[in-house]
Formats: C-alpha cells, sequence, structure tokens
C-alpha cells in the first residue's frame, strides 16, 4: 500500500477576489471546511460553469473543487516541454505546491491527502487538515494565457500549455477537515498510522 | 465507457431519526445539497464516527456518506449467501435500492450518478439529482443485528452479515446537485448524452 509515500508542502498559496488566475504565497494557509481562507474557490457550494457543462450554467453545487494542489516535480517537466526557465505555482493560481509524491496527478479520486508537521508515530500527526481528491485538473487556455503574460516574446504559450501539462496539471479536492497547512508540512497519501 | 449503462431506482427510503438503522419506503425523495430531506444522515457536514477512527470522535468534518444506495442484485446474492428468504433494503437503512448496474458496489469513488425520469436525448434529463460516490460502504454488524431483529431463529446472523455481504452492500454518495428522486427514475453512470 501506500504508507511510506510521504511528501511536503513547498508552498502554500491563496488566490483572492482580485481578477485574474494567479495566486500568492503566504506563511500558511486556514483551512476551513469552505476551502483556504480568502481564496475565490472557497466555498461548499458554488455555481456550476465550464467544469461541469452537464448543469445550466450557475446551477449552484456542491463545491469540489475548492482547492488546487500542483507538483513541483510535473510543473518542472511541463516548464521543460514549453522551453520555460520556470513555471512558478502562482501563475496558473495553485494553492498548494507539493514535492516528493510520484505520478501526482494520477492520484485516485476520493483519496484522502494528510497534512501535518509531526513526524508519523508521535501521535499528533492526526490533528492537521485532510484533503479529499476530486480528481485531474484538466489544463485550459485560461491557465495558458497567463502563462502567456509572464514570458515576454512567446506568443502561443495559452494554446501550447494545455497539451503540455495534460495528465501533470495536478489536482483538485475538497476539504475534509479542517486545520492549517503550512510550508514545510508533511503530506500523507491515506491516514497515517499511528 | 459507460455510457450505455443505466439503472433503474426501485425504492426510494428514508432513515428518519428514531433509534435504529431502519428506512422507510416514501413516494419519492427530495434531495437537497445536505442529502434525502428528513433523512438523519443529512447534513453538509457531521461529526466524525467509527467510520473515520483517524480523526477524535467527533471532529466535525465534510459528510461525503448522505446516502446509502444498494442494489437489488447484490442484495439478492447477499440473501442466498445467508440463506434468507428477502432481504428488504429497509432493513439496513438503505435510501435507494438501485436494478439493473452491474458491480454496482464496485462502481469508482467520485462517479456521478444521475437521476432522472425523461429518456436520454430529450434534452431535459438533466434536471434530476446528481449523487457523487464516496465509496463502498462496508458492512458491519449492526446493519447484520437489524437483520437478525427480523429474521426469528437465526440468532448468529447479525456477525454472519459482514462477510455474507462484503463488496455487495451499494455505496455512500453525497449530492452534486439537488433535486427529486422517484421509484422509476433512471440512474445513469456519468452526465447522459444529451
Amino acid at each position: 500500500l501506500s504508507e511510506s509515500i510521504v511528501g511536503m508542502v513547498v508552498s502554500v498559496l491563496v488566490a483572492g477576489e482580485a481578477h485574474g488566475l494567479a495566486s500568492q504565497a503566504l506563511a500558511e494557509a486556514e483551512v476551513t471546511l469552505e476551502g483556504f481562507k480568502g481564496d475565490k474557490h472557497s466555498g461548499l457550494t458554488h455555481p456550476s460553469g465550464s467544469r461541469t457543462p452537464w448543469y445550466p450554467r450557475g446551477t449552484i453545487i456542491r463545491n469540489s473543487r475548492q482547492i488546487s494542489l500542483v507538483s513541483e516535480e510535473e510543473l518542472a517537466e511541463t516548464a521543460r516541454a514549453l522551453e520555460l526557465p520556470e513555471l512558478p505555482p502562482e501563475w496558473i493560481g495553485a494553492n498548494l505546491l507539493i514535492r516528493g509524491l510520484p505520478g501526482f496527478t494520477q492520484i485516485a479520486p476520493g483519496t484522502r491527502l494528510f497534512f501535518g508537521r509531526d513526524t508519523f508515530g508521535s501521535g499528533t500527526f492526526g490533528s492537521g487538515a485532510v484533503l479529499a481528491v476530486e480528481g485531474e485538473n484538466y489544463p485550459c487556455k485560461t491557465a495558458g494565457a497567463e502563462i502567456e503574460r509572464h514570458v515576454a516574446g512567446r506568443p502561443g504559450l495559452a494554446v501550447q500549455f494545455p497539451k503540455a501539462a495534460i495528465h501533470r496539471r495536478g489536482l483538485v479536492a475538497w476539504v475534509e477537515r479542517a486545520g492549517f497547512i503550512r510550508p514545510g508540512d508533511l503530506v500523507h497519501i491515506g491516514p497515517p498510522e499511528e
């Protein structure tokens, strides 16, 4: 099983209400059952949009896309595919940059991600936030356009991004348990054994 | 893919606040984002319990187990395994009895189940309730005890039920989209093609 797969939080970011997709790094995120406090994607419910085209636009549905998570390793692969020196998580509005979980975007829907700072076995790890994976985040031209806006002399990046980032654009998730998430926290796939 | 797999709602049931596990059949269920209206398992959040032993008991978490769904065919298999003439969904507190979806309990976490009465292609199917699969419901002795209580002269059923029902005790789910569900409604795995 996956007991031994432990990642680390590199960055914690929030996308405020300002227009645009971009997020900003913070020293910590307060995570409620609505999502990251202050993030525009927070809420127990939200209006349906382009991600759920089978509902009339604006139908109030339960929000299972509160938080966007990306992998440092996968972002580096996408940057290489686009021949970019860097691809910061801020540009594509991510909330969490994670290091050390191979095949991050393929983590199965329904998987719980446990966050905490304590070493396992201390009995206190379970005090942190827990996210439930909704599924793979499919890369879109909106995120591509934000990248293109940051890179001088590279018209076309908006359109190139979706293909370059497919199956490595990370996950969207909802909060099962409230808490705080900070850079340096560990990420455990499934309940830590205590 | 699964476009052509369509099941049918046989019964709609609600478990009221009365003690015990049992549910009662109704002519329709009003489904809100909290669950089945009037059901004791409803709520956008709920206190953690024996199903999430990694949280301190009573921690308020997101409720992803609002609704219990069982399959007519799987219930019949479990009844045969227990040498029972019947195993009504009421006894084990189910909210929906579904017919015609093979391997029901193995439907993957995150799958959306679309409910509606209209034939597909009419453009109006999408007005019904939509549930998101949390996952397999693991059979427990509490449900077994309720069965034993209904069957004269069969002590031991409480303990026999978990083994007899494993991987065919159905699913638990949460509501993505509100609506009504009625006996005779169709159940579509994933968005109906319209």
